[in-house]
């Protein structure tokens, strides 16, 4: 069973990579490098072909773009193809002209994916936005959803989550029912952060689980595969 | 009074295998080893010639499958016994369809058991996901029926549950009603995780309640019966 | 004033025995021994001569017979004399049929203990689950019947609870409305739990108050009066 | 301003008695001794002339008489003097007959207290009952207008309460409210209780307050005024 | 900006004075000396000229009177001049006739405030009482009334709070809105208490916090500028 | 991509400025230099040309001067501009008429700012008020809104909490939405405070994540880039 290489620096090393056909959750707290993490694994994957399909809830696409510019990471080309490489779903500018999230936006959001899923890689950037507006258990029914049609569809599918924005129990609610998830966590350390990324669950390698540090450069997130973590 | 034998590695020669006619309470966080010790015994359990029921809430039976094969234990020859020696009841692919859980799940759950429990070892996974859909009087009151079963049919009955996922009183709650209660837990140690298993509970055994450390191993959960616990 | 001897190999002379026309909480968590001791002394005072009361109500009668022999306990001939000795009040297995717990449980327990309660010693195992399921100013509305009835007939009156089933503020509630509290405790120490029971309350004899270790052993609870808690 | 003496041995040395005309709060948990000191106060004003009123809210009048009689203080001659030296208001008792607290207790209690109040010292056994079945403004109502009478008639006016019983805020209410409190409390030290009491309020004596060590005897509490608090 | 003495005997060395034109927060739990600070700050302030404003909510104007003379504080003489130097509003005694808090009292407090608040200091003791019986936003609406008064009619207003009578977040909002915030606590040491006072926060001064040690006396609050905290 | 200087001592040095285009939330308990930041940085941009727009809702405009003029900043010649260099929206004064919160306050805000936001700098002082009378939701969407107006419009936008005015849950929800965020602490160190800095969240600058300590002096906010933490 072949995992898939995430391209980031030391990571595919520490870690082996991540299995197909699975809905991964990324916790982390304000600044941690969730989604960082998942803007490099899809730009590389991209690069190598696979089709992205990137949904933005709390800002707009650009500001998504701006961001992976600055780190180096070009999606013009990718978005130009026809059809895309990369494709934006905007959760978030729609919401101006409304003045309030959509009663329909869990729903839509679901309709999306079931419709343009096959063969991608997604991100819903965040899941703890939904978490906010809809009931947890409408929320746990979208990501069960997720889960058949990863079963179905292939693809690498990730939750950015933050854990401070919810209770202990929807928390370890959505990682309890998600294939693998990773958590990343900054303690102070002096005038700095120190970073680590832990496997909290990984489907089929449970024996894998482990902390990695890693360091947030200008180039985005590299794992110091040769660093302790106190 | 002669225990049950569970066949897993080291386990058996710490704490003497598991009382029969029983109700066990496997209690554990995401990626503790819950569902691999259900798994491992089951497993076991079968090729020694006993029915198993396999109750999957959360995934579907071939996540499960894969799981098992994943640690060399496949399950298909089992399978395709006339009757099956290994039966999956799936509740988790029919909400698919109806995009919510059946109002009826959890009676039409006690209502299969209570017709199919005969000779059989059954696994429950997991209690958590009834307890955050129902009630925990009604969540109760289908334990407390799946305890008098026990008596009548005899076997041995596993509860998955995460205790992070309800609150203190939730957890002592159901470890109050079961027969027997084990306890898995991981503790960061470094890069990776140490991790012990606590028996909690266990009838007619209280004087035999100790904690045990153990590994996960690409073979599944070993005991470690010479190392120490810190 | 005399007090009651137990029995209990230790604990007579750690802390001099129970006062008789009390009513006593047993509070310890799952397989601390709150039932042990209670049997232990039931068992040790029936033998003696005294009538026993010993409602049960999360497990059949049975089990709690099972749970004797398996410590050399056999109350068979107890349950045979006419009057019986040791009689059973079963409040677990009437609820199979009902699916539910009666609306009348509580009623009907405190009417059964007003008839049957002259010259007896009882046991309510677990007046956790009265909490969980009545008001908690309805189940102290029955404990002040049992306080009243143990100044007019008599005898040692025992309820068992689960500290931590329920809220601070409940435990020290019914805490303070009874004569007398024992509080078992385990906590980890090394592969193995380290045990003791604090007197908490004691009618008449506040100024005894202390904490005794005791071991589970196959013959049930040993108190060690030697032994020093760290 | 002279305060009144205590007569409990080692008290007055190390306080300096407490100040007529004041609502007191005695606090502490199950078996720390709130009771006892108001016991041992009473007993000794009543033998050099005082009246007292006893009301009894969670137990009869005869379980406060064996406490009594089991520390050598016997209220019988002042029981029977005419009029009563020592006056029990049972609020216990009739609540046999009901099956639950009447809804007028409150109002029976205050109508009552202001009608025998003149000349007396009170003790209102617990308060911590009263803020179980009522509001805790109309506790607080109650005990405004104790704090009227005591301006009004004089006396000493014990309140008992069990923290522990009641969220952080109820206990400051209170505390807030009342003229002086004395905290009693008990701190396992090996197989014992360290015992110590704490003025943490005192009308007119603020910069009195302190933190004293005692034990209890079989002749009730004495203050140890050389023993050092660790 | 000159800072206005307070008379208090180390505080003006240390800390400079309070601003004019503000409204000052006294927070601490019972008896660690908020009252007495307003105490002796209003008197001293009384006899240099000031007209003092005292709201007394929870105790008769006469406990306040005595509390002031066994320190030595003799406010008769100002009570007696033609316009009073020092004015008791009552809002305790008036509650005694109708057994409970008029509804009205917050808007009484405010219409009297507004007619007499020229030219005086005042305190309202406590501020606790009215958030524990009108809602908090009701609260600060009043003190919003007295932020205006303050800046139109001058003068000092204090507002006592003890902060364990209310939640963490009602405590934070009621220091956001005042203009200073002095923060009185007591620590336990041996047989008695480590005093110290904190500027949590000053109006146009925020580069002057800092913590002070003092003493209760039988003169009131004396500040020890030599002394050290821990 | 450059960032623009705050011109605040040592602030540059050690962290390089503030991205234009973003909201930036001020996060930081009473008293711990949230205000003067936004005040010295908006006064320094106001000094090279920038308009300012400084809505004050819990104090009135002119306590705003005074504390700046406190500090040395006099804001008197750019107020008198045509149009005017700073601009106040003052959402305190009209409550006093209204005695409460308009429940308009909130679309009220939005509005000004949709119209006058054009080129400008502004500060909403305080976020935690809106939060404290709206709904979280309700509150979100206005910043959502403030979001949408920088990408369209430039400028930096000040937000100003106080987090223990809310719960963590809150805190985190802001934290989450905004493009940066500055923490401000204060612990207490023997008579006075240590203070730091740490930039929790930057946009496109999540590698720069850093703690700095500063004093608060009476010229303001000071970093001491040559200081350590801890």
């Amino acid at each position: 069973m072949p995992l898939i290489s995430t391209g980031i620096s030391g990571f595919d090393e520490s870690v082996g990579g991540l299995p197909d056909r699975s809905v991964i959750l990324l916790l982390g707290g304000t600044g941690t490098g969730t989604d960082l993490f998942a803007q490099q694994f899809l730009f590389n994957s991209a690069k190598k072909g696979s089709r992205i399909i990137y949904i933005t809830i709390e800002k707009p696409p650009n500001d998504v773009r701006e961001e992976l510019a600055s780190l180096g990471m070009n999606i013009a080309p990718l978005e130009s193809l026809k059809p895309p490489r990369w494709l934006f779903i905007d959760a978030f500018t729609p919401r101006r002209a409304q003045r309030q999230a959509s009663v329909s936006l869990l729903t839509t959001l679901t309709d999306e994916l079931t419709q343009k899923i096959e063969n991608s890689y997604t991100v819903i950037d965040s899941i703890s936005y939904l978490l906010l507006r809809y009931d947890i258990v409408d929320v746990m029914d979208g990501i069960e959803l997720l889960l058949h049609l990863s079963r179905d569809k292939g693809g690498i599918h990730f939750l950015i989550m933050n854990p401070y924005m919810h209770d202990r129990k929807t928390v370890h609610t959505i990682l309890h029912i998600v294939d693998g998830a990773l958590e990343f966590q900054a303690e102070e350390r002096g005038q700095t952060y120190l970073r680590s990324l832990s496997l909290r669950k990984m489907k089929k390698a449970s024996h894998k689980m482990r902390i990695v540090a890693f360091r947030l450069t200008e180039k985005g997130i590299v794992f110091e595969s040769e660093t302790r973590v106190a």
